[in-house]
This record gives structure tokens, C-alpha cells and sequence, in this order.
């Protein structure tokens, strides 16, 4: 018999350090491989940035009630937002997509309305791709391609203790849509006769049909001569980011639940769901905010210029400290996430 | 109702150049879109090239007689082969898988020690990627990034009538290799206790399970002080790559049947099959050699050099003609091919 082990024992993260320590060759004008948020190349004059998703039918996305030309536009932002996270310029894009013969052409041209609208609103050309038949559901695999002046890149390692730790916009929306696009599909699939009850969730659902990958915040960073210490985009969720994020530095992280953003909106979809709109925040995923880390000193001009960057804790000399610290000041170990956690089943 | 128009209607050429024309944004540093074998990508000092290719499960690969470690090899191979095809250097790739959990920890690491193997053959590091669970069958995405001194680029189009046109190699194997094992499959099914009889076919089996990337024809060509006048590489068949050429061009081309290089060992297998070993050269695809025009002065440097570059035919002023010549002299048109003929069903 050959040895056979179960792929779920290693979880995602455990599956690609365990890829990345196989690997025997290494190029000469690779800066940065296996391990952020993009691959790092020396371009000469400048850093060539490339990442690559995939997104899998049934896994990342269930089409009983994600719209096509969402899809499209979600898995660009998704793309775009890796190239954001190491203070990158998006440019270009290939994508590939694996289809079965239940998409028509027409599916097919919705899909790419919604590739094109995100393109166009972040200014990057779909350059190239594939296209295949599949045997079953669509997988989409997008790379975003981009460049970052040299001085200015910024990675997931690179921070120091007690930088601030700074999260753009607001956290669990996302999640929190998805949990209501389920409820009701499984009210639908109870009885075919009801139609969706979205009214009032319109917020979060917006946060899980339409996020945007935030060039905003990058442009108003590079404004204001801050370069982050270290960078990651939240797609797995603010804990499990967080945690990647200390990883990277050979630090630790100290959170407060009083500073972690959560829109009012959220709060209310949360409550009506009976969840718990910190738990959203901390291991929803798929926000595609930026979490980044500063420097104490560039703390002031920040809160100078913008409301939509919160500091929500603490860079730790400890590397053994990933702390969230609650209203009540009890310090609770923040948990990583894995593998099956956007499975939609 | 909604228009419901069948994807096969379009075939896979006809369904790019749908996606292509649908685009709005064009960025200032893209040489080249959609439309040849990898995009070009101003980088400065030279241009940089990026192609991806998806190979899916039971569509480009049936994996019960593809080994995970030759998938693997040849999933890299078809990535190099896209920046070869630009005349350009290989240097970094990333890959993305997408599986389901019929697949252990153990067939991942067969899987990447054959990608592995590929980037040590090709010098080309892994820079990233992605891996996610899938529904249904294993998904590979890979995008192979290279560069290019500007002034050797080679694209689709540029060739000029009278070119020569040339071919790296021999032709056909791949595609005999695959009967080879869809014929022992059938034998297997029909009878597992059946053991398959490979003897003999190792040339073919080869050239399906192992192909290799020509970057020893581009350092020939680079060694001769030779850039072709035009270049794309044979995944789809002689016919249809030959087809794409002229087209680019807006020109002809005219091909002879005696100068079609073909293995003596794949005569020998088309015959045993009962199939024609022009057809499996003219149709089959998967060969990754090089398809590419030179001016007719360079003709002499690459006889007196290689005998691994066949002349086949000549570039013609006419775009309406795309003739294969038979030993008998008949002219027979070159049919081009679609997108369900690599389907292994």
C-alpha cells in the first residue's frame, strides 16, 4: 500500500509552506517567491509584482445566487487587491476559465461584463488567458500583474514592535451578506414558491456581491509619504491575516475589540442573524481591506487626513502574543483559520 | 426567455476573439493583448511576457493513465512553450491547483515533484500561486512569466511573403502517444486483469507523457544571429498553428507534404493504429515544437548548423491560401481545428 494522508490534516497555509520548501531552484532576478501576497521581480528599474487566484464553483462561489457579472468583477478585485497589499500598482491581467457545456455564450459574455467593469474601474487590460471546457462547475483563475517602485514596496514581513497595526475601511460585512444569501437559498430551496427577503441587508450584501479592492487607500498612503512597515490584504479573515501578518516579522499582535471597525449596517444584519458581529469581523474574510503596520510617528498624519483607516492595536516584541483584547479587558488568543472555511456547503 | 446560444457554436478561437473585442480599457505599457502566445508588457529596459494556460481533468488530461509527475512536467512545459514562442527567456511561473479530496497530501507532492523537475530543466522558479479544493477533478492554472530584449521580440504576425516557413522537431507523436494509451485504456477497461502493452510505442509515449520545450531551437536561433520573422508554438496541430500564423500575418502559406518531419517511430505506431501519420502531424497538436518564418537569407545558416529544423513551406501573398501539398502534388486545403479536440472522451 502507498502512503496516503488526507489532505484536509495540513490545512491551505500548511500545504503551501509545505509546496514551498520542495522547491530546488531559484531565479536570480526573483526578489520575492512562495509566501506574499505577490511574487516579487527585479524589473531593473522598478519591482514586477504577479499573483495568482483560483476560484472553484461550489468552493468559492455558488452560482444559485452570485450573479455572473459579479463573479467577474469579485475575482479581479480579488486579483487587483493582491498587487494593492505590497503597495503595487495594478496593471494588467490574464484570466483562465474552465467551463461546462450549461454556460452559454451569453453566461459566458456576462462574466466577462463584469471582468471588463472592474477593469475599467481600476484601469488594468485583461491581457491574455485560456479558455477550456470542464467537466463539471466553472473554475476561474486570475493573475494580476503589476509594478511598485523599488524603495516603496512593501511586504508582509517588514515590521517592527509597536508599530500600529491599521485596517482600511470596515470588517464582517462580507460574511455577513453570505450568511444571508444562504438563509435564503436554503428558504427557497424549502419551498420554490418564496421569493428572497434581501431588503435591509443591502450593505452587506454589496460587501459579498461587489467589494472593491481599496486603490484609494494606497494612492492616499502615497500622498501622504507613508510607506507601510508590512502589508497584507484581508481575504481569509482579520484573525487569520493578523496572524499572518505577525508571522512574517517573527512578531506579535495585540488587538482591541473597541477599535475594530464593523459598519452599522453589519451590526444589524448580525443581530437579525443571531451572530456575532466580532466573530464576522474576525473570521469572515473575503473584505479585501488592507491591514498594514506603521510606525508610531506616521500615526498623526493619518488621523489628519482620513476616518476610513482605524488602528486597532499593536505590533508585540513577543512572538508567541496574538492577542484580542476585549471591552472588558480580557485578552483572548486570536484563532487561525484554514482550508475548508469558504467551502459553501 | 433568454438567448440561449451554445458554446460550441463559437469554438475556442471564436470565443477569444469575442472576449477580446468586448474590451474597453487599454494600459499605456502593454505592447501586446489578447491574441498571441503570451502578452508584452513594456518593462523598461525590455519587455516582459506573461501567458497562462488551464489544463483540466478529463478535458486535457485523463488521469487514469497520466502519471501526476508527466502532468506535472507537461503543465510547465506548455507555459514555457508560450514564452519561447516570443522568442523570449523563461524565468519564473506560478501555478494553481484546484482538487478534490480523492487526492492525498502524497499525489500533491508527485504532482509538484514533476513541476519541480520542469523548473530545474528550464531553469524557472515558482514564484506562487494558489491552492484551493475543488468540486469535481483537478484544475491546473499555470502563468509562465519570462522577458524579452525588445528588439528580438517575435510575435504571430510579421512574417512577409516567400518567408520560409520552419518547424522544430517532428510532428505527430503526442497525439499517436495518446492513441497509444486510449487504445491500452479501452483493452484495461474491457479487462482489468489485462496489463497494457506499451512495447515498441516508447518514442510516442514519450512525446505525450514528456514533451520538452524548444529553448535549445531559440538559444540555436539567438547563436546564429537569427530572429524569425514570425513564431507561435504547436499545441493545437500543424494545421491550425499554421492557420493562426498567416492570419496574424494577413498572409498565406503553402506546406509540402514530403518536408513534414515525422518520427520513423511514429510511422511505425500510425501504422500499427491504422492511422495516417499525416493526419497525426497535420492535426494532432500537443507537439511543442516551433512553428516560425524566416527571411530567406537565413536559410543557409540554419542548414549548415541543425538538422533539427525542418523546412516545410513558404509564406504566400494570398490570405485566402492555405494549401498542403501533397507528394503527389495535389494542393488540399489545411482544415483547421477546434475546441473540443484535445477532449479525451
Amino acid at each position: 500500500m502507498e502512503d496516503r494522508t488526507e489532505l484536509n490534516t495540513l490545512g491551505e497555509f500548511g500545504l503551501i509552506e509545505r509546496i514551498a520548501s520542495q522547491q530546488s531552484f531559484t531565479h536570480p532576478l526573483t526578489v520575492q517567491g512562495i509566501g506574499d501576497d505577490a511574487a516579487v521581480i527585479d524589473g531593473g528599474k522598478e519591482y514586477l509584482l504577479v499573483s495568482t487566484e483560483l476560484l472553484a464553483e461550489g468552493v468559492h462561489f455558488d452560482l444559485s445566487y452570485v450573479p455572473l457579472k459579479h463573479l467577474g468583477y469579485k475575482a479581479v478585485v480579488a486579483g487587483i487587491s493582491d498587487i494593492l497589499a505590497m503597495n503595487g500598482t495594478p496593471r494588467q491581467l490574464t484570466v483562465g476559465i474552465a467551463v461546462s457545456n450549461r454556460f452559454s455564450i451569453e453566461a459566458i459574455d456576462t462574466l466577462y461584463a463584469g471582468i471588463y467593469a472592474a477593469c475599467k474601474e481600476y484601469e488594468v487590460e485583461l491581457v491574455g488567458g485560456d479558455t477550456t471546457s470542464s467537466r463539471a462547475g466553472l473554475v476561474l483563475s486570475v493573475t494580476a500583474i503589476g509594478g511598485v517602485e523599488k524603495s516603496k514596496i512593501v511586504y508582509r514581513k517588514g515590521a517592527s514592535a509597536h508599530d500600529i497595526i491599521c485596517v482600511s475601511g470596515d470588517l464582517g460585512g462580507a460574511y455577513l451578506g453570505l450568511q444571508v444569501l444562504e438563509r435564503e437559498k436554503r428558504v427557497f430551496l424549502d419551498d420554490p414558491e418564496n421569493q428572497p427577503v434581501l431588503a435591509g441587508h443591502e450593505y452587506v450584501l454589496e460587501r459579498q456581491l461587489k467589494p472593491e479592492a481599496r486603490v484609494d487607500i494606497i494612492r492616499q498612503l502615497r500622498d501622504l509619504g507613508i510607506v507601510p512597515t508590512s502589508m497584507i490584504d484581508i481575504s481569509d479573515g482579520l484573525a487569520s491575516d493578523l496572524r499572518q501578518l505577525a508571522k512574517a516579522s517573527g512578531l506579535g499582535v495585540r488587538v482591541f475589540e473597541e477599535q475594530i471597525p464593523i459598519h452599522q449596517k453589519s451590526y444589524l444584519t448580525a443581530t437579525e442573524l443571531k451572530l456575532g458581529p466580532f466573530t464576522a469581523a474576525l473570521n469572515g474574510g473575503e473584505d479585501y481591506e488592507l491591514l498594514f503596520t506603521i510606525k508610531q510617528e506616521d500615526y498623526q498624519k493619518i488621523l489628519d487626513h482620513t476616518t476610513d483607516i482605524s488602528f486597532i492595536g499593536f505590533v508585540s516584541p513577543d512572538p508567541e502574543e496574538a492577542l484580542f483584547i476585549t471591552k472588558q479587558n480580557e485578552a483572548i488568543p486570536l484563532a487561525a483559520q484554514g482550508w475548508e472555511r469558504t467551502d459553501t456547503e
